[in-house]
């Protein structure tokens, strides 16, 4: 939060302060052509940056989805034969279904490998309750999640901080064009995968469906990067991929292999991606990502039939998530409607609660966790022996329940799921609490769900139920354990519309795992805001399309009560990570403003064929990723936009050493000596470094041709340009830069460039604190 | 095709000719502010406008998406008060809420209407059979086809032309910003509501799913303009969509319900909205679309409740199409998926060919109907008549089969739809052909779906069925009645698939009904080429989640070889109709041209204030949608680019005559006297005509201020940028006009226009031929 931790990049050079009359006077006079290097501490534009929960404060990188157009890109495209282009096309639809296929793959091991760790502790504490040593049981029972919760957070803290929490928010932020330090690295994902099973395994109320979605996002970014050119473990034929669009597809269809994956709910993976995560999509791509997840739903088909035969321990068929409410009647009457509409607008209520009550603790959770990687781990077990003490304590409170008589299914449950756990009971009776406490968060929802079971739970129980999980779902989340929150907010929603479902059983016929099942629609609504993906992950899961309107109506009413409340609980995250996210809509009052009113800082531009050392101190001095080149006299009449030049690009540039000692284009020289390969984007390092330059006192002395690298076509708009508009080019585009060029002729042709965090309501608010944030 | 019909609208005032050397020269030296008027047939942009089929050749015009920025509209935006944001936002869900309301209506009504006529026919047919008149019952049957063929064709050749076909082409080129003419106007609802419903009922191998999408694109479109401004019906309120986005994104919605309406599948509805329909799309958008297809569901619901009742006729529990094949187990093996996949493959040829005798057909056709509407009427009575043959003639191949023993259902069925026709065979037996052709479409579909009848229908006659169908689907579509593709494509499939279901038996033991839902798919995928929606869609007919995995399988493998052939069967009708689509991607040879390459024809410029006769004459003279508003001395230092005025705002500045005798701005003066209501977009009237204008000569040499209608924030590129850049910038924002400024200084402030047809690949690729269109 302190002035150190601005880590924030700065992307380009900055406009000429604050007037419009001033800025003609000032650069004219400057003849040098690098102008006015302010200090950067001058820099007003800087989003605050919050401490991210469960992770170090990072830099933080643009995107740049712009096609680049210079020389030596052109050159590349030109000499690009029919060949290259079938193997693009080729290797596109490979990577597809490689991360359809890795994917699939990652989540059934995480499956497998949840039931069986859990399964074996729930089965530990079983056999141990029914020798009636309660406090061993107890002691097994809270021992094995404390091992496994002080595993998940031990991997989160120290190797990959990147890894904590849901992994959506930053999936989100990724898709939106904002690259958070190391968050597709490869020790993420690996902390990711481990550190999800081992936090559901330990119990605690967190899913695995978050961590699956950004699971997914870093496989498709690994394999997209083939490999690891540090190490020359590249391939070749993957350089296509070397750039920020392309990734940002792969990385769109690892997101929505993760939900398909998570919810064996391929369209519904599908409509996630679209409707949730990606910021820029296009009908090519729908077909890609639905190819995508349909080799997930293939490989999860497959591997349930293999694991059907026993082959995978303790992991059954409700191992990957399905709930059957087949058997619920699908009419329903203008009363069951009434109730309906009214779960809707109660479950809204709870959900804009939930995501309040998420983001003070996470705030809290923040100072914590700032402090040091140990207090992370003591805050997890912490949180890791409340829950064992809720979920082995509570069930106490229940009274033992005979079982009923006339039933197929076994009834105390032992040793597998069900819906009748025998706990500290006699023998042919259950405990209704235990039986939703003592076993894994899957088997709790389908426990709520099942409507053979009318009369389960009583009343209390569920109260119980729904108060304890409501608020081990807030929390838990922020912890330093890969935590999704899908699975605790189904639970409580669930639990939550059993209740009413019992409370209202006068006025609806509606069956209760019907009753659930809407409870868990209007909480994902109220918490989630997502309206389709939502609903037909919810028909994906319980096979049933009949309840589609009753769920519409719930998510509907939900996301439209809690909306008036506050926003989404992803977009509260992102916002409270401070991750510069473009909205889809400018704000109102960028209407009343123009490009020119926000361009701030100094603009540091080259001349076509510029010094080596100018271009080294420029490097040094500011941390700008862009620059504007301007060719002069003698190589154009008068001072004229040539482009823009990138930081990456002239690193490489200088690296290369390919200098004159006159100041002369040498362009066509330098086409044959590079070639656009070395340019492209690096993988997860961050390419070369300034450091690694070593300039000799000789080189800094002479000239280096830009043309060959500068973006000759960057994108403009004029200063007088309304900011709105501006805004609305440079999301749709996708633009890393944007160029601001002077409306009247006479002055120099750049006024300065906007970037993501010139257009964040945070910096011009601050510029102009008159305007009222929504008006 | 001739010089005449050439109507296309032209855009802009023009570049500079090809010249970028001799534009400076050419138009500094002229002081005049219209400059060059030269001829309009010299205009080489122009794209060749084939004759649309089923409708008169008409004028097109593009809409504007743009945010216009000018004095009048952000003074409106300034005084805006909450409340009427609020009223804003009410009034955008309500009208979501009316759209689904009528759209099932519509659905409704048409449904129960061509039940009811189709079922008369169909009985009054069966009763002469079962009396053993059978050269009557051809004679009755045939009659009521030609009656209500000759009904539809009439109402279609006479009133609407534009109601002809399915209406989705249109309906996707509008939403991609073409405005063909009266394509969404009352008298094309009219007829689209009536047409199909005749055209169905008539027998004619046609589905009313295409013109439904029509009919909702329609219904929006009217209830957006909230009645005529003509007859003085218009509500106040709704001036605030009186603007082409609020209207795109209101038919958006009435396309996803039409969608939604005619398969009774919402979810589907805003999936196909969004992968076939769209060009742009954002997640605020995906709410109220997924609320209107909601409503649409609702109220189908409620009105099947009703129905059921008896109250509505012959229509009963089959009227809305829904499909089940619930009895087909979900299980199969590795043959089984090699059997589907080798449908797929053959579904995707046929599709592929399906869609190239298609456009063949419509070629042809157009020929036929451009000549005169009498002929379009007896093309229809051609068509219909040879229907009638193969319905009532080729049943006659097949023999009578003796009806199955263990039955539950009625055999033959007589007087209701089922699978087992009477036609001419003894009692107790049924003709298996006449069970598929002698029925409603609907019925044929769910004959062939249904899995109770494995062993029904013979080799042979689905050979003979599959064969006619095929072919009649592809003569009867282009025939003047609106006619959808989906049905005659399912239809076509399903015999397919059931077909080679048969054929593979030995191989492979799905059900019958699953081979024709995988055959259907596997055609639709072949012809449409969309993927999640058709999915979706089929799952929702079908009721059934677990044949998802085979859908998707045979989706991607049938559009995947399809895609090989030609493209999707909507994008083909667009492009023969010559409508101006904007693909979502530039082609590849628009890298290596500049935008200043492609700007030409005459450039006409007005001066701040101009003259009143200067702008009469180049609104007379040129047809020019846009013209750019240069500020020359002395009201700036230097000539400077002030913005863009559109024709429409000029002609209601014109008609309000607050001229002055001097060259004065009088601004603020105008701002009074005009409001922003004013100037807003006119509905189906194209709004204020030139020649309602009426000037007096003394007039003609007084000034106008252009300032307060000039939009101030033109969208603007460098003539440098790459071609396919601007393209990108101008899809991505949804422009209309996209003014071109030098890069130099000292020449005019702006060389050119680009409008939406610069950006067609046949105006490029005639200016420059040398280019490869795909390389």
């Amino acid at each position: 939060m302190g002035g150190e931790e601005n880590d924030m990049e700065i992307e380009g050079g900055m406009g000429m302060g604050m007037g419009r009359g001033r800025s003609g006077a000032s650069s004219s006079s400057s003849s040098s052509s690098l102008r006015e290097p302010l200090l950067l501490s001058k820099r007003i534009n800087n989003t605050s940056q919050l401490a991210i929960v469960g992770a170090n404060v990072c830099p933080i990188e643009s995107l740049d989805y712009e096609i680049i157009e210079n020389d030596l890109f052109k050159q590349d495209w030109r000499s690009r034969t029919k060949t290259e282009i079938f193997q693009y096309i080729f290797l596109k639809w490979t990577l597809a279904l490689l991360i359809g296929l890795s994917t699939g793959l990652v989540a059934l091991f995480n499956n497998i490998a949840v039931e069986n760790i859990a399964g074996f502790k729930l089965l530990l504490t079983n056999n141990l309750m029914l020798k009636d040593k309660y406090y061993q049981a107890f002691g097994a029972y809270a021992g094995c999640n404390m091992v496994l919760a002080i595993a998940a957070s031990v991997l989160c803290a120290y190797i990959a901080p990147a890894a904590a929490g849901s992994g959506i928010p930053e999936v989100k932020a990724y898709l939106n064009g904002i690259d958070a330090h190391s968050i597709l690295a490869p020790s993420t994902l690996f902390v990711k995968i481990f550190g999800s099973i081992f936090g559901v395994a330990a119990g605690f109320v967190v899913g695995k469906e978050g961590p699956m979605v950004h699971t997914g996002a870093c496989v498709a970014s690994l394999l997209g990067q083939g490999g690891s050119r540090k190490y020359r473990l590249t391939w070749k034929w993957l350089r296509y991929f070397k750039n920020d669009r392309d990734r940002r597809d792969l990385i769109t269809c690892g997101a929505a292999a993760g939900v398909a994956a998570a919810f064996r709910a391929p369209v519904g993976g599908v409509l996630f991606a679209l409707e949730e995560a990606a910021s820029w999509w296009r009908s090519a791509l729908l077909w890609r990502t639905f190819f995508t997840t349909a080799v997930v739903a293939v490989v999860l088909r497959v591997s349930m039939v293999f694991c059907r035969s026993g082959k995978c321990g303790l992991f059954g068929e409700g191992g990957l998530i399905m709930f059957d409410v087949n058997s619920a009647k699908p009419t329903y009457s203008i009363p069951d409607l009434l109730a309906v509409i009214f779960l809707g607008v109660i479950g809204g209520i709870f959900g804009s609660l939930y995501n309040y009550l998420v983001d003070k603790v996470l705030r809290t959770y923040g100072i914590i966790n700032k402090r040091d990687p140990s207090l992370k781990v003591i805050l997890a077990m912490t949180i890791s022996f409340l829950t064992s003490c809720c979920s082995y304590g509570l069930p106490w409170l229940s009274q033992c329940i005979p079982c009923p008589t006339n039933l197929g299914d076994q009834c105390p449950t032992v040793g597998r799921s069900g819906n009748y756990k025998n706990f500290q009971c006699p023998p042919n009776h259950y405990n209704d609490l235990a039986s939703l406490f003592m076993t894994t968060n899957d088997d709790a929802i389908r426990n709520l769900f099942s409507s053979a079971s009318d009369k389960e739970f009583h009343l209390s129980t569920l109260i119980v139920f729904f108060a304890a999980i409501y608020f081990l779902g807030i929390i838990t989340y922020g912890i330093a354990v890969p935590s999704g929150l899908f699975i605790p907010v189904i639970l409580a929603g669930a639990s939550y519309g059993r209740l009413l479902g019992i409370l209202l059983g006068s006025l609806s016929d509606l069956d209760a795992g019907l009753f659930a099942l809407l409870g868990a629609a209007s909480f994902l609504g109220g918490t989630m805001r997502m309206t389709v993906s939502l609903c037909v992950i919810l028909l994906e899961l319980t096979n049933d399309l009949l309840m589609l309107p009753l769920v519409m109506l719930v998510l509907l009413i939900s996301k439209t009560v809690a909306d008036c409340f506050n926003k989404g609980v992803y977009d509260q995250i992102v916002k409270m990570k401070g991750l510069p996210f473009m909205e889809a809509h400018a704000e109102p009052y960028m209407r009343h403003l123009v490009a020119s009113d926000v361009v701030s800082g100094p603009l540091v531009t080259f001349s076509g064929v510029e010094k080596v050392g100018t271009i080294l101190h420029a490097l040094k001095i500011t941390r700008h990723n862009g620059f504007p080149v301007i060719d002069e006299p003698p190589f154009s009449d008068a001072p004229e936009l040539c482009g823009l030049v990138l930081r990456s690009h002239l690193l490489v540039l200088l690296k290369g050493k390919k200098f004159t000692r006159q100041r002369v284009m040498t362009g066509s020289e330098m086409m044959k000596r590079f070639n656009a390969h070395d340019f492209a984007k690096a993988g997860s390092g961050k390419g070369i470094k300034l450091e690694d330059l070593d300039m000799k006192e000789e080189e800094m002395e002479m000239y280096v041709d830009l043309h060959p690298i500068t973006n000759s076509s960057p994108y403009t708009v004029v200063e007088t340009m309304s900011l709105a508009k501006a805004a609305l080019l440079f999301r749709e585009v996708g633009l890393r830069h944007l160029l601001v060029v002077p409306k009247t002729p006479g002055r120099p042709p750049i006024v300065g460039i906007l970037t993501r965090h010139d257009f964040m309501p945070e910096h011009i608010l601050g510029l102009y604190p008159h305007f009222h944030p929504h008006k």
